[in-house]
């Protein structure tokens, strides 16, 4: 069963202590796509510019995106500029030049609205709820968000949270958005808000789960050196809800297979930062797939 | 079988957002002997000033601790301040008095050379080696360290790590002794040092297990409140040898029952931060360290 995923089309600049590596395809929409697509077919829903190379759209068409709502406006790509500290976890962003994205209007593809799976990755919360009223009965909705809609569209986000089943945040937004300290009262806070699902990213040292009726915690991989970790959330993201889609789940399903969901998204993860831009996720086989999970669980069984 | 702990028994002056606690027991010797004392006898050698209380001798002593090898010196107990951050996480140390630990000779009470377990909480490596030197033939010698040896004794650190078992530090204090920045790399860097196995601790973020056959990552547990995480270290170190001293592990014994001990060290430790001090471990039963060690299990399992 397909996922619909709405988010940026990018173009990121990175600079690392080791290497700069100049306009490559980033933006939630393509780390998610590209990471998704190992579990099911995949629409895209973004816009590019002009500068916008045939040569991406056709990368995400080979790997089983459709990109047909992917518009191109007239002007410049999405573009975000960034430095990574030594440790390769802090960076600093040092330019967001938003392009065409700053007027995107999701529009969906004739047929679209069906799609039994939503992705709503971490754009305008007002721009979320309009693709969420699109959706025709989708069987599961999961949301990205980030600190800067928690802090400047509050009311937007909780209106749209209300018709979430799973939520994605990392550890410091899901304490700004709670109010909480602990994760696991951060997680119970933020459940009441709507999503009956939570998930808390903790980059380097792995993530949480918290459901209904248990929470998980899985440990990240860990990585013998770390090339470039942008995207890495949204990969996660594309895991997770690849393996609920292929596994047929919806919001009335058991714990286990989020449980297990979490183990595809942290695997699929762990490739994202091996190498520069998407590069890592676009040659994986489902054998290196499995392999990693199965390396995780080995991680996880004491 | 009982355990022997050469550390620092100490008083904790501790500035947290809510409370300051003036000279409360603490030092690794303190939380470590609370901890281990659970799961078997435990015997301290440490140091204590004029100024110590009986009181505090006979909590150790109450708990099954024996303290015949904590010496009482002329002069002041080892006196350590610091103020935690809003975060409950980082920390500003504001004093350390040494005290009449300044002089600290471990001295073995007749018959305690042959103790078969050996924790060498974080004291200078060269007096680690001491006590190496003094223990006949025991079953497994473990070793806490810091920074500070790490920076300033590395030689006299380097000899005492090749005639120890299992090594316990922290991720930073792995990434100074090895050079590695992925820990995986660096603890394989220090297993070539000489301890055959390498117990990598991440606070909040759980621990990490490298023996010669397998890894294992241990979440932290999650905590709704935390009071005062002085000791929680130690508290790990007393769970994880406790366990293994519990169960007869030496250094020979196949990857499982170290891989259980890291539950029973996660467990221990996540009580430590629920009240100041050595509060937490005192009135613990085995059904309290069952049940979160069951807790840990749960939120490990996919």
């Amino acid at each position: 069963m397909s996922i619909l995923v709405v988010g940026s089309v990018a173009y990121d600049t990175v600079e690392t202590p080791h290497e700069t590596r100049e306009r490559q395809l980033g933006g939630s929409a393509s780390f998610f796509s590209l990471a998704a697509s190992h579990f099911v077919p995949v629409r895209a829903v973004g816009v590019v510019g002009d500068d916008f190379r045939h040569e991406d759209l056709d990368l995400l068409s080979s790997r089983g995106v459709d990109v047909t709502g992917v518009t191109r406006a007239s002007g410049d790509t999405f573009h975000w500029s960034g430095r990574y500290h030594d440790d390769m976890i802090e960076r600093d962003t040092l330019s967001t030049e938003l392009g065409v994205f700053q007027d995107f209007q999701p529009v969906l593809p004739r047929g679209w609205e069906t799609t039994p799976y939503l992705f709503l990755a971490n754009i305008h919360p007002a721009l979320q709820g309009v693709v969420c009223d699109s959706l025709v009965a989708p069987r599961l909705v999961v949301l990205d968000t980030m600190n800067l809609w928690i802090e400047t569209t509050r009311d937007e986000l909780s209106a749209v949270l209300r018709r979430v089943d799973v939520l994605l945040l990392n550890d410091g937004e899901a304490r700004m958005l709670s109010g909480r300290a602990g994760l696991a009262e951060a997680a119970a806070a933020i459940r009441e808000m709507g999503p009956g699902r939570v998930v808390i990213k903790k980059g380097e040292h792995g993530a949480l789960y918290f459901g209904p009726d248990s929470m998980l915690a899985v440990p990240a991989v860990l990585l013998p050196e770390v090339v470039d970790p942008t995207g890495a959330g949204d990969t996660f993201a594309g895991g997770f809800v690849g393996h609920l889609a292929a596994a047929g789940a919806d919001r009335l399903s058991g714990e286990s297979v989020f449980r297990q969901a979490m183990l595809s998204g942290t695997a699929m993860a762990s490739f994202c930062p091996q190498a520069f831009s998407v590069e890592c996720l676009c040659n994986l086989t489902d054998a290196d797939i499995e392999a990693r999970v199965a390396r995780l669980r080995e991680m996880m069984t004491p």
